[in-house]
């Protein structure tokens, strides 16, 4: 993997990128769809290319529970498995470990866990993640590590702070010395914790840029905390990161996050909201947020989006859509999180061209004004 | 409308037609998928096109209780609202009234009962569902009917059988009187009931014909009568049925019965077993059935059916389907209900092509051998 800048905002730290993977280019800031099991809910890669999406996310802790690295290694990969041909990230499943799962308890050498879906017990240590994630075969793999949630007590960040980094330097170590089972390389990034505690967020970066990843996350944001320390830590760390490398925003975030963390120095970004909202009827637009079961659309025949070009703007009324989402149509999940991916997608190209066009300043200016109707949040 | 006859099959009372509609031609025997709420379930126009789907069905029940068809007129009629430029047949609701509200009471003049949704009450008469139609718009109307389940009592038929020849009437010197909303001409077929009794099978299909309607469906089939039953009384009134009109068996069905009943003369067809049992995850391959949750197909990296031409087919292996299902991905559901629609498509193309090319014969020969490893129904 190579990662190159090719241009610079004027007025921000937002920058213009390219990262070379064996899969294809991936123009940054860049927004990654989530399909943790192996699909980005209700689309098809058919969708996912005509949104122009470049990268995809899988998830270890899924796929390793359901259907397994196994069947995936037999089925030629990831990108074999799931029909899709362009870049794959995994993410290492620390935070589904420490979320999602019905119990987890830290060991010396790893954390053991039970299954969500069905209470089997299971152990992950650092080697284990990089092995699936081997078999796996996605472009980008990233380590076990050890994210807290919001509130959590200096003492809490500080242990899983130090268990994070112990693990990063295990994965990085273990990472160099196995190899790829495909005819393509993968690479390894760190993810960076410490709560929202500056000196550990601090130590955590300057550990992890010691270790030498070809790309640094932010992780254990975005899990509770007030929107300024989100945005304070973002800036925080990507001041410290190096310059060379990709910056990965962990979990992040809505539209105005996205637009604000570029402006800090963000480069990859993932998150679920354009399709978890999708499924619950919560549509993002140009002109702000829809909720489109609201009475208000029940004749309204305009388009969801008239400045939008997706399939569900160009053949679609918001009367439709609404039917579609009251009558309990999986039809309207699926336009949905089409028109919300294509969204986010064609946020961050907009956003590109604005750097490059050195119109960064006053496109973010426009957006916040058609975005936001109340003018609120215009600054940050 | 306009149906014209193109071909005979040399050995069987099978026949090849085109259904000329203000939009577009239907080439019968033709399958119809059936969008009951104004959707196919999970499918879009786009991926009806694809598998070259002609004409779709919706419901009066459903489409005027959901979302009203007052909105569907204000939105510029069916084909507008839901993005189909193709044919539409919308069914009266008879079946739904009779089958799925929570209370149904025939009145003089109709019948009233409780929508399944909220129970709310209402009352349909044969006006009141031609009236809802002409708003819909689709180029298919079809009359309020009275079917009745297996088994029923002679008797039970006998009433229900007068009935629906009396709102027959009703229905076509009302419709007569209407005119479309539209800028393209509706079309009103004839319902034919009469339970498993020939002799009111033929006094309702004789009074049918004397009215003159543009076309005639068979109802009150596929309600749980044994199998030769079905296939006896198709015959028996495709036998009664004028050659001219085209012949609509309402509710069915599967492969091997459209096989059979296009051999009896029939030249429409509707069923939800190609999307309901894709949401079952059972589908419909050259190769018989196929029940994707079974184990043995979590390593099995072949395409579902190799025979197929469709996305799921081209794109995806039976051990990924598998796992989509089993991980409740909703993008299973659509994979498999766009599979089974186009084997269902396919499969009147094929016969269509068979018939016209005088292989008729050996086709469905061919097809049951291939369709039922046990060489089990290959007859009839």
């Amino acid at each position: 993997m190579r990662f190159e800048i090719t241009a610079r905002d004027k007025d921000t730290k937002a920058r213009i990128g390219k990262i070379y993977t064996d899969h294809g280019i991936i123009e940054t800031p860049c927004f990654m769809p989530v399909g943790s099991q192996g699909s980005v809910k209700t689309l098809s890669p058919k969708d996912l290319n005509e949104c122009d999406v470049q990268i995809v996310l899988g998830n270890t802790y899924y796929l390793y529970l359901k259907p397994g690295a196994e069947i995936i290694k037999k089925g030629g990969g990831i990108h074999k498995f799931i029909g899709w041909k362009k870049p794959i990230l995994t993410d290492s499943g620390g935070y589904q470990v420490f979320s999602l799962a019905d119990l987890n308890k830290i060991e010396e050498n790893g954390v053991t866990f039970q299954s969500h879906f069905d209470g089997s017990y299971h152990f992950f240590t650092p080697e284990k993640i990089i092995d699936i994630q081997r078999k796996l075969g996605p472009d980008i793999i990233m380590p076990l590590d050890y994210p807290v949630g919001y509130p959590s007590e200096y003492s809490t960040a500080k242990v899983a702070n130090d268990i994070s980094m112990k693990w990063a330097k295990i994965s990085l170590d273990y990472f160099k010395k196995s190899s790829s089972f495909y005819d393509y390389r993968q690479t390894l990034f760190g993810i960076c914790q410490g709560g929202i505690y500056k000196d550990l967020r601090k130590l955590g970066l300057e550990k992890m840029i010691q270790m030498e990843f070809d790309g640094y996350a932010i992780g254990g944001l975005s899990v509770g905390e007030p929107k300024q320390i989100l945005y304070d830590l973002t800036e925080f760390s990507s001041e410290i990161l190096p310059v060379e490398k990709p910056r990965y925003l962990m979990g992040i975030g809505k539209p105005e996050d996205i637009v604000k963390s570029i402006k800090r120095g963000i480069d990859m970004f993932d998150c679920v909201i354009p399709t978890r909202n999708g499924r619950n009827g919560t549509l993002y637009t140009s002109k702000g947020k829809v909720v489109i079961k609201n009475a208000i659309y029940k004749d309204d025949f305009k388009p969801l989006d008239s400045d939008c070009d997706c399939y569900t703007c160009k053949n679609f009324s918001r009367a439709y859509l609404r039917h579609l989402f009251n009558a309990g149509e999986i039809l309207a999940l699926r336009l949905f999180s089409l028109h919300n991916i294509n969204f986010f997608i064609s946020l961050t190209k907009r956003i590109r061209s604005a750097v490059i066009n050195n119109t960064f300043k006053d496109w973010t200016r426009e957006f916040y004004n058609s975005y936001f109707e109340s003018g609120e949040e215009k600054n940050g």
